[in-house]
């Protein structure tokens, strides 16, 4: 007998963790592949991939950008001209020592051909890239440099979990050089603002962009940015980050450029990345206990259409208006699937685009055709209505637009009704403990403050927002009490 | 002082492989990076990549299959279950053995953390496909399971050369499942017509399509299909394969179905890929001593407009009517580049974009304004003429159209030319020995025949052709002089 494929997805407020791996299974996102922490994306989650490279790279080379490709083994010695860098990495890179295999007497598979140096899957591409650039710039007028990179990266994680933390991910990484700091600053500022439009504009989620703490900054750059998202369990994600590097990578390779007045200067770097985490993240910002919930510009699928075709006679009067609503759709470029299975009952195939989030289903009976009507049912809201198939088809388009832009609003009251602002050390722990949200908070700006927070509640710095207040003069560190030089947002995150 | 940046490039008469390597690098398409064998492709070659992954991805999707992911590590083990695949496959493999790096006491980078089982680099993905793959089947509603993936993969090269044979490369590789062998056949021959189409439409390059011998084809499958094109020094190149892997990876990995009838039957498996190596069959095919010569289809620029803008009295004139050409190959969709850099001369503008391919160039000074017309200059042939501005804007893609159609049929002519219809082992070592290109001739479809021309001329059957005759009953082999079974190409190859 057949597995039921219909046995419910357990309740967020049941087990989150356990929730969300079951709308990722239940939608066919991905899977856990054989090799601990790697992970196979499946059609459908590739599918909404491609649909944020889409987005994503036409937003890079409109911003002036072109895509190139490095190699994916990095030389050992590399990872050590950046002092930082390689304590934020050295623990965590797949390690190649060989180039070869052979069978030996017992007729397994054993490494040989040591290589002279030990290569590093890349973890990130600073290293290699800075190396081979430095041989494309000499004077000013090769600046800006403005790269981005559509690749695979390797980093060793302890407790993977699919799209958030794998061994393997896939992500874009932008590497660039100014001449100036101001310039390569606005660069970095520039690409966290692409970021926070493609998050809100395109995913519907509402982000908070804000500077990194020196300790949660990535290892090499002055300064950090991010855009940090909301889940629904009130812990916090990593959607972005975007790093004004200094000339900390220019000093270590060598990226020198002959600036106007006739002097050799370092070069400026920035770097700014986003990943399959993102999937993870439209996951958990919008899936409700049906499963995926995905806003309609990222959706393979807009629209699904379910026709009851089953007897004979349904087919002969369901195919012409199926044809005529297809057809509508169509020609309004609606990314539109008809699921015209004849072995699975309506029942299981509306259960089972539900669980795929898609935003639109159409249902289209014999009874429907005879009234003129289709009936509508919207994914996020459950809304069922019946209406003429010509409304539907000349409504389509502001319906979806309508969808994207109701979950956007509902994720940014979600989120802001649980950024609490915190007066007091012990209001902190109430929040944070009691995974009721992110905490708004003045900082003194001390990292033992920082690190007793962390100790204490598990949650950390994940920014100081831009929009920030300055600090009054009775603004008070959380913690210690101290003067306050920050507002910050403490959170547990993914 | 600057180098200067118009040095020749060596003339393919005299010395082809080093002609390849300056045009490969005069058009700044690619470099070599720090591990040996490894490539970085710069941003004008990985445009050119991002066209042929824009046009071969819709053909993909034409033709019903999806796109997906697997990993990149694969643990050896897997390798070993297809016997011949491992034999293939196990020398040439990147070994991963380590998962992170400690400082020894002289500050050194050396590997920790050993891994249980050693994990290798994918050198193809078969085999970790299939073991993914079986869980997603289970009867004949499944099938066929029609499967892409875009990925880095990795092989062990001793003679790298820049995306001819480099360590790692990026590719498509397809796999998909059926129920009998037939669809499975027919999937492998229709994407190698895939291949066939994207070669002669979009690359303008004439390839002779057939089979693989025995001693040719692909570790693990039953048959081997490929397309292969004529380079300009004579030699070979495997452009796509396809293969028919008959039930070998599907009984290795266990991967079954149930069929119609109740019963469990293993699925028939196909693969086929393209990688970056087309990048380099372009430039051998097209490329003449100035450099790339690029069909437009596959263009990044399809047009650059030198506009002559050195005394500000010029600017004034130019700028109106150099807007009106803008204007107007916007409107038409045509790539297009405008070269306004001010420190660079006219002459050593054209002879970058000479260098770089791009198929027509406009010039466009206060003369031409003048007379209300433009210069236009082709570069696969040269041919420069004066016509009206307006003209040229109207003939525009009329003229990209003819360029890609001349430059299939003189590629298809230069193959037909030296495709050599030989009857004699003496004549097929002279057109072998000469390099005056390829021999078709009969072979008897022994292994020790074809052994023997590869041992004393180096050059192996590149294919039996689809488009082959029956051998009469006086057909001979080449080789032995008994009687024939096959006709085939034998080459030099890359």
């Amino acid at each position: 007998m057949a597995k039921d494929r219909r046995a419910g997805i357990t309740p967020r407020a049941e087990d989150y963790a356990r929730w969300y791996l079951e709308v990722v299974q239940r939608a066919e996102l991905a899977d856990y592949a054989p090799v601990k922490g790697c992970m196979v994306i499946k059609p459908y989650g590739y599918a909404i991939w491609e649909a944020i490279q889409r987005t994503l790279d036409g937003m890079i080379k409109e911003t002036g950008h072109v895509n190139a490709y490095f190699p994916l083994l990095i030389p050992v010695s590399f990872l050590q001209k950046e002092a930082e860098h390689v304590e934020g990495f050295a623990m965590e890179c797949a390690v190649v020592t060989h180039s070869g295999l052979y069978k030996d007497e017992d007729g397994r598979l054993r490494a040989r051909g040591e290589l002279e140096e030990p290569l590093i899957v890349r973890p990130t591409s600073e290293t290699i890239i800075w190396h081979t650039v430095r041989n494309w710039i000499q004077s000013w007028r090769d600046l800006p440099l403005l790269l981005n990179q559509w690749a695979n990266v390797m980093r060793w994680e302890m407790r993977p979990r699919l799209f958030l933390r794998t061994l393997e991910f896939l992500w874009q990484e932008g590497h660039t050089a100014h001449a100036t700091h101001q310039e390569a600053r606005e660069e970095t500022l520039r690409m966290l603002g692409v970021y926070r439009r493609l998050l809100e504009e395109h995913f519907a989620i509402h982000v908070v962009a804000g500077r990194k703490s020196e300790a949660e900054k990535f290892p090499g750059a002055l300064s950090t940015f991010t855009v940090e998202a909301m889940m629904q369990d009130g812990r916090a994600l990593q959607a972005g980050t975007s790093h004004d590097l200094g000339q900390n990578f220019s000093r270590a390779f060598e990226v020198t450029f002959q600036d106007r007045d006739g002097t050799l200067q370092h070069v400026w770097t920035t770097s700014w990345g986003v990943s399959t985490r993102l999937v993870g993240a439209l996951v958990m910002a919008h899936g409700d206990d049906s499963g995926l919930v995905l806003p309609p510009r990222l959706a393979p699928v807009q629209v699904v259409v379910v026709p009851f075709l089953r007897r004979p006679e349904d087919r002969a009067r369901v195919e012409p208006a199926l044809a005529r609503l297809v057809d509508g759709l169509r020609a309004q470029g609606v990314r539109l699937h008809v699921d015209a299975r004849d072995h699975v009952s309506p029942g299981a195939k509306f259960y089972e685009w539900e669980g795929k989030g898609v935003p639109l289903r159409v249902e289209l009976g014999p009874r429907e055709v005879e009234r003129g009507e289709v009936v509508e049912v919207r994914r996020y809201d459950g809304r069922r209505r019946a209406l003429s198939l010509e409304a539907f088809v000349q409504g389509v388009v502001p319906a979806l637009e309508e969808i994207q832009r109701d979950l956007l609003v509902r994720h940014r009251a979600f989120t802001e009704a649980r950024l609490h602002r915190c007066q007091s050390y012990a209001e902190l722990q109430d929040v944070i403990e009691g995974d009721r949200g992110w905490v708004l908070a003045w900082w003194c700006g001390g990292a033992p403050c920082e690190a007793r927070v962390k100790e204490q509640t598990k949650a950390t710095i994940r920014c100081i927002p831009l929009e920030g207040e300055m600090p009054g003069a009775a603004a008070r560190c959380i913690v210690c009490g101290e003067g306050a030089a920050e507002r910050v947002v403490f959170a547990r995150a993914y």
